[in-house]
């Protein structure tokens, strides 16, 4: 298979750039290295199927022809990461909505019909706080508390233009809410808590956690959510319609802490900052969010197959001290 | 005065248009005419300070140079109207937030900061149905009902745009969440209630009421409307919060069918129609849309000059026979 990967050099896209390379396709990832890092994709950059294009998806003039020759197409671009989403509002609408309208218009103008997966999230769900969150859910948000509203409606905005173009020029096109991905080659730098404590674990530092650490989160190992978005991909019962893409195991922040001390063998201690008082707390503010994960596995049969000390103990050893070929 | 008014052609853009000629400014008016019609815009179209560009929002190579010499700048262009909302949803997206964004982008990079007055509208609230909606009120979407909430979501976004190009431009950028304009010139065709049910009053035919009539509205006079809209394009405090722009008064639908059978001395009979059997009625389907207009009222001073009454009277008078100088 050919395969577009937009957003190819971000955590999760290298993720799935690994993940095509290994079953034999042709991948080709689109970046604009804003968050992406050109490190996820160093081990496979001289891969004889693997092509990188350092573009902005919204400037690429290769997004027509590269449309055109795709058999699977993975939409991950966008601005993500809570310190990066704070920092520029503009950009938010600009890129998730913007480049996803060009993609799709891409598509639907492209003469044919590959499958395209949309990165969407958990994020749609708002402040919405509910035990567990279902994709026919309704979702609250509270307007202008910043860019995080702007987030999750940019998201919310990409689940409709998905529906749209299924509805109006029969894309097949999944829509996958990501819950929580977490694994090897994330950073903390964006605000991720799973590789942040694992840094500040292996660094002997304080874990820092917001609040007083109850607010639970469900992570999902990105290798599994990679399978989910291969089975999602291919699955035309899914086309048009929200997914979520998670797990249903619920972990409290700082149970997660405690896991992370525990599994790097750190002597580092938990410190706690209200969150009134932490920039870039705002995400983890939300007390819960736990997925139904009901259709995912109706339509897919997708089960996991990581747990999260498998993500946590991955994560540490590629997160040790870097090998000397390393990018610097 | 400079004024650049996007969907000038549109119902309430040509009141706006009316509102700044008869103040002796300068009027531009841009439509690609998808919704507005050039019979609006009838009566000025030879004015010496008016000048009308058919041109979509998206497409138009002047933009950037009207944004240059623009005083003050009307954002209204939107694909409105709910059968159109559900008609095209791809454009939904398109237009309502690319065009926003080409236009704000267009205003940030013009290289002076005239007021901008963003459009934006009481289905941002979504399903809500309190006593009343305030500007910070916590808003709520069911995703994926079809395209009204992707316009509701896509004037959302609108707003999000703007408080983002307010905070990282500093454009004096004024959002108004329009509450059921109404008045001369609206037609019924993209399924209003007011002009429907006038044209169905005047014309003798049974007056359709979606449901039990029970749901009420809060209708707003056009000219009030551009009279607050205005005032806020003026208003430095309003400046990136989103305003509520209606008035307080609630009437039923089944009210207003009677008000306007009343007003027009129609002999016309009131039918009900299940909402699930009328392509249409969604937006109606809706309870309550009553404003909250504190904010505006204090910001502005702003108070209603006309009472629905007034409304569906001159509504009447301009929707008589046409004379004989009337367009095809």
């Amino acid at each position: 298979m050919n395969i577009l990967i937009t957003g190819g050099a971000g955590f999760i896209g290298s993720h799935v750039a690994t993940f095509h390379l290994e079953r034999g396709d042709e991948v080709v990832a689109v970046d604009d290295l804003s968050t992406g890092n050109p490190a996820n994709v160093e081990a496979f950059k001289s891969h004889p199927r693997f092509r990188f294009v350092h573009a902005d998806l919204l400037a690429w003039p290769g997004l027509a022809g590269a449309a055109k020759v795709a058999d699977r197409i993975y939409h991950l671009a966008a601005v993500v990461g809570m310190f990066r989403v704070l920092k520029d509002p503009v950009r938010i609408t600009k890129v998730n909505v913007g480049a996803t309208e060009a993609l799709l218009e891409a598509v639907a103008t492209s003469g044919h019909l590959p499958q395209v997966v949309i990165a969407s999230s958990s994020s749609v769900y708002g402040r919405s706080e509910a035990k567990e969150l279902g994709e026919e859910d309704d979702v609250v948000f509270t307007p202008h508390d910043g860019g995080l509203t702007g987030y999750g409606l940019s998201k919310l905005v990409n689940e409709i233009q998905a529906h749209a173009y299924r509805e109006s020029f029969g894309l097949p096109v999944a829509v996958a809410r990501l819950f929580n991905a977490a694994g090897p080659r994330q950073t903390g730098t964006y605000g991720f808590v799973v590789p942040r404590f694992v840094d500040e674990a292996v660094k002997g530092k304080p874990l820092t956690v917001y609040g007083d650490g109850r607010q639970t989160r469900s992570f999902c190992d990105v290798r599994d959510t990679v399978a989910a978005l291969d089975l999602l991909a291919g699955c035309r019962a899914a086309y048009g319609v929200p997914v979520n893409v998670g797990t249903t195991r619920e972990i409290s922040i700082l149970d997660l802490a405690k896991l992370v001390i525990e599994r790097t063998g750190s002597n580092s201690e938990i410190t706690f900052v209200p969150f009134d008082e932490a920039y870039g707390a705002h995400f983890e503010h939300i007390m819960r969010r736990r997925p139904v994960v009901r259709r995912l596995q109706e339509l897919t049969g997708f089960r996991p197959r990581f747990t999260l000390e498998n993500t946590i103990d991955d994560l540490v050893s590629s997160h040790r001290p870097a090998p000397l070929h390393a990018h610097a």
